[in-house]
């Protein structure tokens, strides 16, 4: 699948050109430069709107007149696609692009993404995002056996489970999961591993987009509860032998409370996907690993 | 955090009142009927501009004028937010609904989704997915030893990896794998288990979302190689031993190809995270959960 990756050379369109024998193109064609555009290594051209682009200062009928223009440019010249960046100043500019039949990308805040495909066959330009991610952290204590939980405000069934939430942009698994504890119990904790992931798709709670809820398996730093009235009814640290049998929870749960239970009888190296920090690739940085431990002679 | 969930009751949002004394309205304001809205279960209100909304046919002044008299009376009723879906073809609404504060909470393909925060403090309104998921498959011929690898097209370094690619929407992590195996290599397969998970944020192939990047363990149902020549330059069934201690891949393969060689020696239950799958809250939905495997006496 295509991907935009990272633009190689700034690209300025020529103003576009007349068939042989045709008229040029009068008023703000000849007046106002044309469209620039940066080329990707796929093939694509990237055109942003912002204040650097002459064209941000047309009204939407001469923009889209451009547009046309750039388009008919763009095709023979064999790109395969056309991105359009727009700020949400100049969001009169949309529906000229929708028009000439651009649709949205992405859009997040201020600015709007907009693609036409130009090449043969179905489009094969990368979609957005689409997951959002929840993070639960399971607390256990392990002096007393007992593991953290909560009761959920505004929820029909009052079951008992590990509290929680989305993780924001940019956030990390386990800094969620710490943070979450937090903000709903007033407990301090530490990340410790992996428990288990879930994925779920067409999901309400993420406007139709798909949801990774992932269960951390955290270490206590501090015990005395203090939770949020406004997210939680109750709150308290349970037995685990009985979070691992009532029926007043959920059926994730109990499956990790009961891999909870056989990792603090057995031992957590049973049930834990442990994190390691990696430089990536792209310069300054890091991506953080999860997997079962390698034993020693494999891991040096 | 708030989540938009369910919209519980229609509500019919009624002609912008006007203050004692002021003479009321005239034009659109009293010949069109006012924006009508959804209220959801946290407060805010939600308007579809469809054509089931009699005031999509507005031109943009107009609709500017009744959506600055929905939001007065919205704040005068105590909604804390308002979200507005509009369709692509009524894209020309969107730069009137900016100029009244409204933002992009997402976009994507013929529709866009605005909000405005009217309640008290910073917006507590949920963000839009946050995440891309990538999907790797370690094929191992239990028989050989061997486990299926390929190289990159259009990749500086020429590096070994596991064949692999974007999820598309709502496809399961074990069916992504076996699709971008069997498109990359020609060879089918089976989904066994989750071997690791990589975050990494504002990720340049992502448009600066995070990416979640996972490996799975599959297991073959072909062995003739057909691989794609778009996609790969190389590809190969390689001994495990030689991909975990070849300096020619990528240092997540080799991690993941030493934890194959480990499973492969000592158990696979050494390894893996397996899946099962149970019924959602939602109706006739199912979510797939991904954990250690449970001892039969906890299973049971």
């Amino acid at each position: 699948m295509l991907a935009q990756g990272l633009l190689i050379r700034r690209w300025l369109l020529a103003a576009p050109r007349t068939s042989q024998g045709q008229e040029p193109r009068a008023a703000c064609s000849s007046l106002v430069p044309a469209l620039q555009g940066e080329l990707d290594k796929f093939g694509g051209v990237s055109v942003s709107l912002d204040a650097s682009q002459p064209a941000h200062r047309l009204d939407p009928t001469s923009f889209q007149r451009h547009l046309q223009d750039s388009i008919k440019q763009w095709k023979a010249e064999g790109r395969i696609a056309a991105w359009l960046h727009i700020p949400i100043q100049q969001s009169r500019f949309i529906a000229s692009a929708a028009a000439e039949g651009f649709t949205f990308h992405h859009a997040e805040s201020t600015s709007a993404t907009m693609t036409l495909w130009l090449g043969h066959g179905h489009s094969r330009l990368p979609g957005y995002a689409t997951h959002q991610v929840g993070v639960a952290g399971a607390v256990l204590d392990e002096d007393t056996g007992k593991v953290l939980v909560v009761q959920d405000k505004n929820k029909t069934t009052n079951a008992w489970k590990f509290p929680g939430g989305l993780s924001d942009q940019s956030e990390d698994i386990g800094d969620t999961a710490v943070r979450e504890v937090l903000e709903e119990t007033g407990i301090k904790s530490e990340f410790k591993s992996i428990l288990s992931v879930r994925q779920q798709h067409n999901h309400p709670g993420a406007f139709g987009k798909s949801d990774m809820y992932i269960i951390c398996r955290l270490a206590p730093l501090s015990y005395q509860i203090n939770f949020c009235t406004r997210e939680c009814l109750k709150c308290e640290w349970m037995d685990l032998v009985k979070l691992a049998t009532t029926s007043h929870t959920t059926p994730i749960t109990s499956r990790v409370a009961k891999l909870l239970l056989y990792g603090y009888r057995q031992g957590f190296d049973k049930i834990d996907m442990t994190m390691k920090e990696y430089p990536a690739v792209y310069s300054g940085m890091v991506y953080r690993l999860y997997h079962r431990e390698l034993p020693v002679n494999l891991e040096n």
